[in-house]
């Protein structure tokens, strides 16, 4: 169950109708608004609001009067150099508002970037739903050898369908325990429910919850800069993935310049640099002389595209 | 001169145009989309966008799928409550963004509150105008002898007159020496023009500035709180008078709770309570056996509205 | 468990040390240093740093070159002013750590609070500890029947001890469960173990995390006021409580400040201090005549201490 | 005039108290602990308090209950990952408060980093200091023609004296003027004192205000990774550079960590990045090949070192 069909048609209502407005209208962003794009299992990513597109960074940076040149090359040449040389604050200057289904471990994570606004549907005040996540097969992974903090090989079917049961009856017996507890509506006559705020206790950390979360363009490609990496868990990447979508149909001149600067390239560092600057004079550098780690070394020549390395 | 013939074109252009939009429209506010509202001699303000209204803020406190209830009675209430009790994520999901022209006077109080985004016009960049905020000789006057962060009685309008002299002159004066120093396009070619960076130093604090300052709502309030107090200096309580009224026109029930809950009401000390509770017991209380200061006592009169405390 | 004779030792060895220092000390706050202060089952706050005292607000304030003034009486007052005419950006020249150990679900709502910085004990890197939270019998109460959320009645002792049962049996299946995944040293060697980051979503709200947690004075007494409010959920209260006696040992004039213009007074509404002007010129204000709701009333009542509104 | 007298003594009585703590103490900042350090003409710096060190970084990461490993090594290595991976959080669980005497115009660039605690003298309850920034003939540069933000070449000294001379005739006489407007002690008793809050906006943009300023460590770097770039502006850099040597006192390894992992090195934009591959597979790319701007390409060669690009 990702929406019941009352929340369906809350949403289909919820489109039909339209304004007129004196704002800037992104029109990309329009055609899916309020829309339930689906993420993981029971998860979803909705577009409930947003204000201004890439005409507004160019505005804001020029302070000016209009809506600045009609000139689509200099709006992107502009936003260029503005992303290339960390002028964040034109970027700070639109603004978006998304409606979030996500398990709660993932919501701990996301809620570590405290530079947005958040309403989280409350436990004290309301009954959860009955949805829980569950990996696919083909994301149930052992513990990486290497590193950590992430994950390693994907499990053997049978494997993994062992942990998924596993998962799935601890969530559900967890879940009927829950309503149990809360004992809504006095099914069982012979003794009260206990407080909402108590009763969540026992839900388990892949249980659904939702929020509103609001943040402006240029917070939103720093969480995705970090939520996009390789190294971010899996089941927020996936949201992540979602949302970078949402910013190619919203501001599609940031969203170049973002993939082309941010995501796209790479940082060296001064010792990396040096070691790049004597491979193009022709020195046949090592490991051993660079002055880098073998961690260092290894990644270096993966953004060098250098397997060899 | 708050505006050129160039800027009021492209005003009204801008207000000409109208796009569909599926996101909810306050149209109070789209009424004076664009338009600049005067503020002191040649400030103004312009609200140049904004996410939300008052349905805005019940469907986030309801973390809901479609517009909420449709009844106003009950959304007014949910308003009512959420500001009665510190409810404030709900209303940080509306957001506004102004465009200021201010004297850097002022601009230097208002950026003390960080919650915001802003975008300055650089003067490392862009040459300033030649405008000056110079005060009606009804706000020229002698500094407070109670209070040390305020102003007094009016001057005479004599003195009130050789003081707007005296600011104009040196104001103006500077300004010329700034124009000498820059030099633009080899005015003199004999010499060589001062980086704007560095020729700036040298204009007075009345000078106006201007900026993209976007918030939302409810650090909006807050700001509001603060700058609408009677202590604050009448130069930036000018610019929070009208923001209050872009308010009233962009989510009028939050308007209302605004004043009834927040600047209509008034904070008791505990001592302060103390001394309420025995007044009504019918005690007599004065203010040697209160507790109070004698400036905490005065204050608490008014509050209370008895003269003859 | 809540501490290792391990942990415990380090704690011992840390409180062991001290050195000379040129910043200004708080012998209050010293005496506890890194001791671990026990709240609810398991859980416990420790102050690991701090930065500045009562005389740092006053330097700050003054913006001056020493130690500010020696005279205690003049501090006090300047302190006393400053909270009460939330003159707030001396106090955020203050600055403390805490080590905190607590419930997920406790963690979920202190995040809430963004103006702090937080290092939480990572799930997706390490293995988490077999502990979790259990209410007292006296603190398991059934659903207010009045307010949303919150609790009403504590639950006769038998259905007490069925619900801490039922909570500790799901507690420890999952854990169990949680362990058997993560297969740690191969205790099944005919299996692997699952990434840590996936395991843990078996765990339930009650386990406890651990987290350092800075935050300066000012956003410390904004969360102790919300945090300590009676509407404030038990379990979050009870670290609230121990929070703020750390703070009076710390800084005891603003200790003294915050409780007199803070915590211990009232804020009226306008229609509130409409009646209480009433009432204080001699009217009998009723319910109905005073444009107050039903709760509105109550509530005002129970302020100025008048039960028999 | 950097500091009176009474400035200085209070100074040196404040350096030579010491009390015992049990808190992390950094020698290398204990050395240098409230002492002015110039900048510019009549600017300093002066470092008031702090909190943690290196070790504090590790204990934070670790969410450790002791002083964390004894072992350098580790910890320096720690500290390095942490820097490389962008793993912030550690980083902000340091803080240090400054006191800061700066012209008004950098006051104004430095205050738009909103992630640290101010407490700025007020003009509006206290009287400036007569004190201007006037910059030395060496930095008096024409405006650049390349780059719209920034200067170009030095004046020749005749036109240097000229510009300065002409500063400080302005900034003189609007101070005068201040001072006759405020007419403390009723020197011209013919006439009352304007307001200071009023009276201020006389006084040129070179003024010195001072102010303190508390900043988590992370932010910090972060502040100056910006105020340290060649496209700073001098002035504001000087004051970066006097706070840079601060860290490497405070905290030598996430020093010796920012100058490696940050400063030293370069990012590379996803075509800069292809380009270099290409090089380092034996290609001769030309710029018209390479997809970059001219300002792109050139900025690509010198962080590469091929001045022949």
């Amino acid at each position: 169950m990702r929406l019941t069909p009352e929340q369906n048609a809350e949403i289909t209502h919820s489109r039909e109708v339209t304004s007129p407005t004196r704002r800037v209208v992104s029109s990309g962003l329009e055609e899916i608004l309020f829309a339930a794009l689906p993420v993981l299992d029971h998860g979803m990513i909705r577009v409930i609001d947003y204000m201004g597109d890439d005409s507004a960074i160019v505005q804001a940076a020029r302070v000016s009067y209009g809506r600045g040149t009609r000139k689509v090359s200099e709006d992107k040449g502009l936003i260029n150099y503005l992303m290339r040389h960390r002028h964040t604050t034109p970027f700070e200057m639109c603004e978006i508002k998304y409606h979030v289904k996500l398990p709660i471990f993932v919501a701990r994570q996301w809620i570590r970037h405290r530079t947005a606004n958040v309403n989280e549907y409350s436990a004290r005040y309301s009954i959860m739903d009955r949805e829980f996540y569950l990996p696919a097969p083909e994301y149930v992974a052992a513990q990486s050898a290497t590193n950590h903090q992430g994950r390693g090989a994907t499990l053997g079917s049978d494997q993994a369908k062992a942990v998924i049961d596993l998962l799935r009856a601890d969530a559900e017996r967890c879940f009927d325990h829950y309503e149990e507890l809360l004992n809504e509506d006095a099914r069982d006559p012979t003794r009260e429910g206990l407080a909402r705020e108590l009763a969540r206790m026992n839900l388990t950390l892949n249980t659904y919850t939702q929020w509103y979360w609001k943040i402006d363009l240029h917070n939103l490609l720093h969480f995705l800069s970090l939520r996009l990496d390789p190294h971010a868990q899996y089941e927020i990447r996936a949201y992540a993935e979602v949302m970078l979508d949402t910013v190619r149909r919203w501001v599609p001149h940031t969203y170049d310049a973002f993939l082309e600067y941010r995501m796209g390239g790479a940082h060296l560092s001064a010792a990396g640099l040096a070691v790049v600057r004597r491979m193009l004079e022709g020195e046949a550098v090592t490991r051993e002389d660079s002055g880098l780690s073998h961690r260092e070394w290894r990644e270096l020549m993966e953004t060098l595209g250098r397997a060899d390395g």
